[in-house]
């Protein structure tokens, strides 16, 4: 968890718009588990934020003064804004320009079609291999990318889709709201038998979001030729001794593959993703919610709500809500 | 570990040979760590050898009596025996005719061109997808497996084959005799950082023969894009409490994969390795030796040295030495 200690609101001067580079009023912060990873003094797939630097986080805003042929003033654009009211994009930090007019708001493209978005899209249909009449299970199936994982599954024709999510209101949520054929409290016990009794014939793919235990649970679970998509790990982020997963030998015996992944691999493959989540958006096939904290210094407390279960959808902060889509 | 208690020699009669069978006087017994897995009474990826019956297990035999049209009598031949005296070779339990005037002995033939070659074959260059300049890494590497896998990946070319063994016999056995570049004990403490000095940009291709504290120690060593070849667990088939694996969030950060098999999967293919695999041998670009033990009734024992790390190269049970290939 983050305290009082790990960060600290600063002052500093509105920065300066060298050339090629726009300057960049920040809307949104996308506050993402990821963000705690990059905090550990440890290997990552990028490198640790330095002490003293502006934490790193996906962000939205607006474009107010452009030197760059990439950008013209009044774009909304998405990329790594940090932790911060402003932000420069340069030819280091580069910048979308998001579309106007799609009848989604600036917070739900944040979450459909942003990094939450593409996650699940990739993971599942690329990583994951999705064939329709699979037996999918998500965990953290409640948050942004698990129920939208669920839900693609669920439109591209899965046998079932089973949710694991923290706690009675989140499993309802899932199913009521994100329409899973069932959802797993992973904090009631005989999770691993409860998954068999949902899946009797196993786990064509198993999403994780989470890891440790309930990894373990699912694996016990697999069914011939299973995928396990790798996406996330969030029950060990703030774990000081990590938990074990003691069935992978399940792998050998169900032939089965666990695959992990980072959204960015597929930067070139996003286009093609956004189409089709923006008209499942649009029609209602993905339902989805954004969960806005107001406040650049709330930030901090933003981010311990993905560990704590206490966000519903997406998380985002409001740094200024001026910031819009048409 | 197999135990007294276990197993028991009994006598019955020499079994009938039917229409479309042949009768078959077995001369070699495989002596499989898998074996071990059969006698539990857990999900495998064939049913439990049940109280009373015969171990499974591969063995090869000549055949003494036919009324198969796909048997002549004289014929070695390979396939499940079953540890037996004799055995019957049926549609329901098809045996291979093995290739005589080769210039390899029957030993030779289970180990390089059986279960075992073939394991290592496909494993390595299918499920791990090997490629030349690849580092890999082998555990088990003084097995019967582990170092065909290692002198396949040097004979194609890889960057560099670093072995983990049990002990400095083993791992002397594994640089001079097998040609290993390297290999590391794992007894010895501090195996993640001895990974990481002789493998200082990563393990592309993990063949994993072990589980436990070993697999996570590679784990915690991969390059980006590595391959897991999961092959056998040895170091949990007799625990009680498996060893959990902590390290599986690495597949994330470095976009890995951890696929299981079974060398039954490849059955389609296997003359192509056979190929390949009887010429490295003859030439002697694959070395191998074979660990025999005598009699039927020392079958328990020979499991336990698998175990117990007693054995140098395949071992075998030699139930009755008459039978040879020319």
């Amino acid at each position: 968890m983050v305290d009082a200690s790990t960060t600290s609101l600063v002052d500093s001067p509105t920065p300066h718009c060298g050339p090629g580079e726009a300057l960049i009023k920040v809307g949104l912060l996308s506050i993402d588990p990821t963000i705690r990873t990059w905090m550990n003094d440890a290997p990552g797939y990028l490198p640790p934020i330095d002490i003293g630097d502006v934490i790193r986080s996906g962000g939205s805003g607006v474009v107010v003064e452009s030197r760059s042929e990439h950008y013209r003033v009044g774009d909304v654009v998405n990329g790594m804004t940090g932790w911060q009211e402003w932000a420069v994009a340069s030819d280091a930090n580069r910048f979308a320009v998001l579309p106007q007019g799609l009848g989604l708001d600036l917070a739900a493209v944040m979450n459909v079609l942003g990094a939450t978005g593409l996650t699940a899209y990739f993971g599942l249909l690329d990583v994951g291999a999705f064939k329709a009449g699979d037996v999918v299970v998500v965990s953290g199936a409640a948050g942004a990318t698990g129920s939208v994982v669920g839900q693609i599954a669920r439109a591209r024709g899965a046998g079932k889709v089973v949710g694991i999510a923290g706690g009675p209101e989140k499993c309802a949520e899932v199913v009521e709201l994100y329409g899973f054929d069932a959802c797993l409290d992973y904090r009631e016990p005989g999770l691993s038998r409860r998954i068999h009794e949902a899946c009797p014939k196993g786990i064509d793919v198993y999403f994780d979001n989470v890891g440790g235990a309930v990894l373990d649970a699912a694996l016990a679970n697999i069914a011939m030729h299973a995928r396990i998509v790798m996406c996330g790990a969030i029950s060990q982020y703030n774990a000081t001794d990590r938990e074990g997963v003691a069935n992978t030998s399940m792998l050998i015996m169900r032939r089965g593959q666990m695959k992990g992944f980072i959204v960015f691999d597929f930067a070139q493959r996003y286009a093609e993703a956004h189409v089709e989540l923006a008209a499942m958006a649009l029609d209602g096939r993905i339902v989805h919610q954004e969960h806005l904290v107001p406040g650049l210094e709330n930030a901090p407390a933003a981010l311990n709500l993905l560990f704590t279960g206490g966000n519903h959808g997406k998380t985002l902060v409001v740094v200024d809500e001026s910031v819009r889509l048409d």
